[in-house]
């Protein structure tokens, strides 16, 4: 039960902070700004990544606890488990918020500003290279390990920050799925749900080419 | 004495530097902006924390003394002195700011811009964010507590820069005391005493939920 | 063959991030900023030193991969392979993004400000002080080791910040490669290629200074 | 001989890079930003406490040097030769910005823009918390010496942020020195040889309140 409670407490402080300036930088045209935004969405992964990460291994994103599975790093019976606390953690965030700053329209939805092949690609991207990061530090040794928020924070932040224009840098199912039900624009989620997941495993899958059975416990 | 006189100086730096930004910023029509303002405040925490965190445990801020306490990983009688202690640093910094920039007229003092309920519940939330970090990395491995001063004052940073438009992101009575009192903007301090001390109080209580006995070192 | 695939990949992230900032801000006419671009250079550094520095060493630029092997740390043979990969990595970036945003016309290729003379000067101090930098951490204790990502991104972070106006501070042959074929903007290629080479070897020089042996393991 | 070349070079990128970004901005009106001068100065001191700490002590700084000899963890008979290369040092950064921007009229000069008695006031407390943040982490456990580049990098950046404008925050009598010397504008040069120094002897004797003899290696 500790790990579910881990997890839906940090997902709910990612969105919350997240969509949060999202949402207030909505409402008060613009006083945090883009760099501002994206500074916060890294720093509260890296936060609740020390805070968390050895009571549930800190996923907060379903496309990380599927693709740990995928690579026998976590056990497929608990991805469900994981998946449910981290999306109920997240349209928390999105409820409260919604409470807070019932003038906002938005409320931090993933939408892009390109076509959806363009944002499907670039999703895809964003989240392969942060499960390239988290995998790589997460098999590494002791020493690295330590740096582990710092590394995955500092990816979070910049794809927000270079991507965040085009896409809004989901690379999280969860973290789209809530603000989208709760200011009802749907129309895009499936792209944000599909692409993450599929760019998750083909890290882990390049991972295999640089690390041997390192990546993956038994194989995969 | 060591312990108090490290809560006095690194408290004042706090606010010194804190609201100093907000003091200067104001004077000086917005030369520091508001990302410029968010990382000041993150970082000056962060640094305190590394300067003095082995010696009074680098709290500077009664919400955290009085939810270690609640936690029985602090002395309830060492509360009171902890107190006075950051709220005399804070005074202290508020006082110079007040003799350096006698134009300003708002010394940093925190004033929601939001109606008295949100911005509670928000203060409460951010406070509550903040002890999650701080009794869940303090409670870690080794590792992961030399982590603390960028784990925590991340938090401070990123916090500041999304809800400082809606609140300034207090988190701290003594920090919301000192400029109130010199900046005589006394209207709104009753919720910055009282919802960071019940967001703290609270992320205590989550920590039970997560880590069993380690949080609360005799039940609490 | 694992080492050529991190360095690949490894390239492959730092020029799509980093130039696709610098693209992204160019077609959404500056919604990224100089703030934003320079911060995603020196975060994507960082994480990829934490993803791969165990594998490859974390090169992702012909000129570290050939002041190492100046330095006898780096076997003068892996050299051109180390190069190839790089190479081939930043080029793949450069054709994701001419597919990805067709309507650029620069790709984040670097074009000098300032005459070829004084851009040639301040590429060479640039790669100094990065190289500096890389072979003093990695040649210290395993303490300040594992600071290598952070010291390391922070040099490309603070140098794209200062000295990005100029020259657009590119410390990296294949980084201006890649978008130069891309973009057809060839015309000062050859500074961009010869300065942090040479910048690179007089840090080297330099590290043997003040650190006798340790820089050049037989000498150099 | 080893220490004064660490000194003579770490020193010379600390103004090569922090007084450059303020060149630059002022040569091309602005485009790095007050945000970006402040993060170019604290990831230079952060990165070059990484590549010599082990070397040098890595001062760069004759504040520092000065108090750190007062505390008895330095000898007084270094001293003058710490000065004279970190001066060197500094000189030659600005000397080079003269050769490569002839058009700027201040190189990074520091002017307050406030009264002499505020600027003084000021600058000696900007470096009574920089040397209490120095002194108290390297006198701390291993784990948190381990952060000090991060400790005060932060400090340098979060002053360089809140008071830069003000007094430009120097903290350093070097820095101030070379580009007064070279733009001709010696007008303030006293307050940030004398202040500097004051701040950083006050901090070591506030450490001897907080940490009994630890500060002092055979009591100041």
């Amino acid at each position: 039960m500790k790990k579910y409670i881990s997890e839906f407490v940090g997902t709910f402080a990612l969105i919350f902070c997240g969509t949060g300036a999202m949402t207030i930088n909505e409402v008060t045209n613009g006083s945090i700004g883009h760099v501002g935004v994206a500074i916060t969405w890294g720093l509260i992964v890296m936060a609740m990544i020390y805070a968390f990460g050895e009571i549930s291994g800190a996923h907060f994103n379903p496309a990380v606890s599927i693709s740990f599975a995928y690579a026998k790093k976590f056990s497929w019976k608990e991805v469900p488990k994981y998946i449910l606390a981290q999306t109920l953690g997240a349209l928390a965030a999105s409820l409260l918020l919604f409470f807070l700053f019932p003038e906002s329209e938005f409320y931090g939805v993933t939408i892009p500003s390109t076509d959806a092949m363009r944002a499907f690609v670039l999703e895809l991207l964003l989240t392969f290279f942060l499960m390239v990061t988290i995998i790589n530090v997460s098999t590494g040794s002791k020493e690295v390990g330590v740096m582990a928020g710092i590394a995955i924070g500092g990816v979070v932040l910049l794809e927000a920050m270079f991507a965040g224009p085009i896409t809004k840098a989901s690379m999280n199912p969860a973290r789209s799925i809530a603000p989208a039900l709760v200011s009802g624009h749907l129309e895009h989620l499936w792209l944000y749900i599909l692409a993450p997941i599929i760019g998750a495993l083909l890290a882990v899958a390049t991972c295999k080419l640089v690390k041997d059975d390192n990546c993956c416990d038994e194989g995969c």
